[in-house]
């Protein structure tokens, strides 16, 4: 270990040229597709457009519940002076005639467009028109929805409900979806213990192990998880390189600090070319986060301070692994709002403030949440977001407007 | 089938006071608690507060890589004034003394501060520091996270992955979380057929099944489908009284107009007490839904319109839901933004407007979506929002400052 790195990083990469830098280094790929039971595609990602295979609606329908005419029957029809139409049961509506039709249904022959019911009055088999209508009026197309060789649905859209419901509605039964990333996880440090395992004094449970998997799930990952390994170069090397076979994307946490704990990043560099291609982050939390590539593979070396984690996570990971989805990007839901006091920066560093946005006078509010260190999970519990400090400014004002990106909901 | 109804509604329920006749009138409670394990917990919501079983962190401990010291001996210290402390490998850290620590160790005894190691140089068995700290500086108390025996997580909280990490941080492996509401969802109409079926002329898939599954899933809850009723009063009350005794909320969508297709809220009606509660709601789309009570479980009457049946459930359905679990609001994200052109309202109704909101020029805009009747799945996909249209506006202006509810992320 050198000296330099006892006395701290000599240098600190800029956040976004480090993620643009690990990005040039990787050149990641979206991964290989698969076909998805659309009742198991929701958080999926469309690996390709969904071209619609049939026109939606596939005929032409009332839109409303009414009677279907034709609109010059209906010129200049007012309630004080109503068009009288002759009530048909079925057949081709003729001039002078109507049919009665419900929302959804076809329309009828001759008809071009539809009256609500709202405006029409049954006087035995006669029908007294109180409205005019314009031709097409109320009723929906065929193909006015999707049009049939169109793109109903883009490529690299993680699926909602109603883009499965469009997917019913035109008849398919399957989606082509990116298949889900394997992120493979493994904790390191000699004070981990698992849960379930009392820990002695000076041991700590290992939580980061859910909090990341559940990180990697929330993004429609897959977490592969490969235990705690000791404070152990040979046991750090070979879990990782077992890790990185069996994934797609790597991350470790723990070990990131200079010193004695910088064991992970040394180990990574040694495993392969081109190894880390960043180490060291100007930004706080998560200023000693490494980035690596092995194997073709991205290798992702995060601090065991689980806020830590969660910002390297937010940096680096997450953009990554939207790559691998083939998703340019998928920022999180920000808000503006005035922040209700001082918080200092540091300058040349990004600081990212953990918050509690709210609403209040009709106005969004954002408090910062003190934090003691960044091993705080209470901190993330309080905050329901994160506002930038950027590197040029020494900290953001009372008052200031500022953007939080949300991380949970805002509550009423 | 009253003349009334053939007619249009005579009267339609404010949205607001709509929802609050029903919850008055539902009473609705909480449902039962179960015990969840952690790594399937990330979306459940905690029944009761979760109470910390331990300190957070357990012991007094560094939270940074460097020497442990008592602040007293770093008094005045600078770089070009170092005080000089004798480095000691383990045992109480005395005066004039300092121990290596690393990031997360327990603090020695003696000790109360930590020193970075950016600010020690060591000159053989000696340390000199180059800056002062105060007593507490750098170390994270036991009990500084969360202390023993207080709240760690709040009733009512949706749990996220940083939840887990803390439930797993404590040594917790399961929390109570509110078991996932059953919903039992019913399509209607002579004119549906399920997906996998070819659709003759004036037949549809019933996609709403995948769509309200999905908005069922997206809140927690577990959807049941019951199939496709035909409008048939016999058929929809047998399978509505099925579904409400195999769940906690019943869904059905279809035959909500007025006219032939008004069959469902007029066989709920008759199936029990007190039966209908609302029917009619002063808003577009989703008018024609229903809200009713049988056998104390919510019942309701969904548009077979998607859109309309989305909006019907996110007004009705979704808080309703919310109550099941215990939770007051959850509202949706919204962001301010400058509607792009003029929409039109409808005076007394309060209007639902699909909008595409997106960031230009670092402020939000809000395009509303062209889109025909309510049919529509893609105004829904093409929208990541809505705004509202108050009761008491004709419309919105081009410039208008309007909040979007998002349902989709903003693409950057």
């Amino acid at each position: 270990m050198s000296s330099a790195r006892l006395k701290g990083f000599e240098k600190l990469t800029d956040v976004d040229e480090a993620f643009s830098m690990f990005l040039k280094a990787l050149k990641p790929k979206r991964l290989d597709s698969e076909s998805v039971r659309i009742e198991n595609a929701v958080g999926r990602v469309t690996a390709k457009n969904v071209i619609a295979p049939v026109d939606l609606p596939s005929f032409d329908r009332s839109a409303v519940d009414g009677y279907a005419v034709k609109a010059e029957d209906t010129l200049e029809a007012s309630q004080f002076k109503p068009k009288t139409l002759k009530l048909i049961k079925k057949g081709t509506v003729k001039k002078g005639q109507t049919q009665r039709i419900w929302t959804g249904n076809i329309m009828p022959k001759g008809a071009d467009s539809v009256t609500m019911l709202e405006y029409a009055n049954i006087v035995k088999s006669q029908v007294q028109i109180t409205v005019s209508v314009t031709p097409g009026e109320n009723v929906s197309r065929k193909g006015e929805d999707i049009k049939k060789g169109k793109t109903a649905i883009a490529a690299a859209t993680r699926l909602q409900p109603h883009h499965i419901g469009l997917l019913a509605a035109s008849g398919l039964t399957h989606v082509d979806a990116v298949r889900k990333p394997k992120m493979a996880f493994l904790s390191t440090g000699n004070e981990l213990v698992e849960l379930g395992t009392k820990p002695k004094t000076n041991q700590i449970i290992n939580s980061n192990r859910f909090f990341i998997e559940g990180l990697c799930r929330e993004l429609g990952a897959e977490p592969l998880y490969l235990g705690i390994a000791k404070d152990d170069e040979g046991e750090i090397g070979e879990k990782i390189l077992k890790g990185i076979d069996s994934s797609d994307l790597m991350i470790t946490t723990g070990g990131t600090s200079v010193g004695v704990a910088d064991l992970v990043p040394v180990v990574v560099d040694k495993l392969g070319k081109p190894g880390i291609v960043v180490h060291g982050l100007a930004m706080r939390p998560g200023m000693p986060t490494a980035a690596a590539i092995l194997e073709g593979k991205p290798v992702f070396v995060l601090s065991g301070n689980p806020v830590a984690a969660f910002f390297g996570f937010e940096v680096l990971v997450r953009p990554t692994v939207l790559k691998l989805f083939g998703i340019g990007s998928e920022p999180r839901v920000f808000v503006r709002a005035q922040l209700t006091r001082r918080v200092a920066g540091a300058l040349g560093r990004r600081v990212y403030v953990r918050v509690k946005a709210y609403l209040k006078g009709g106005n969004f509010h954002a408090e910062p949440v003190r934090a003691k260190g960044s091993a705080l999970y209470s901190s993330l519990i309080r905050a329901n977001g994160y506002v930038v400090i950027p590197e040029n400014r020494e900290g953001l004002e009372q008052g200031e407007t500022v953007d939080v990106h949300l991380f949970s909901p805002i509550a009423s």
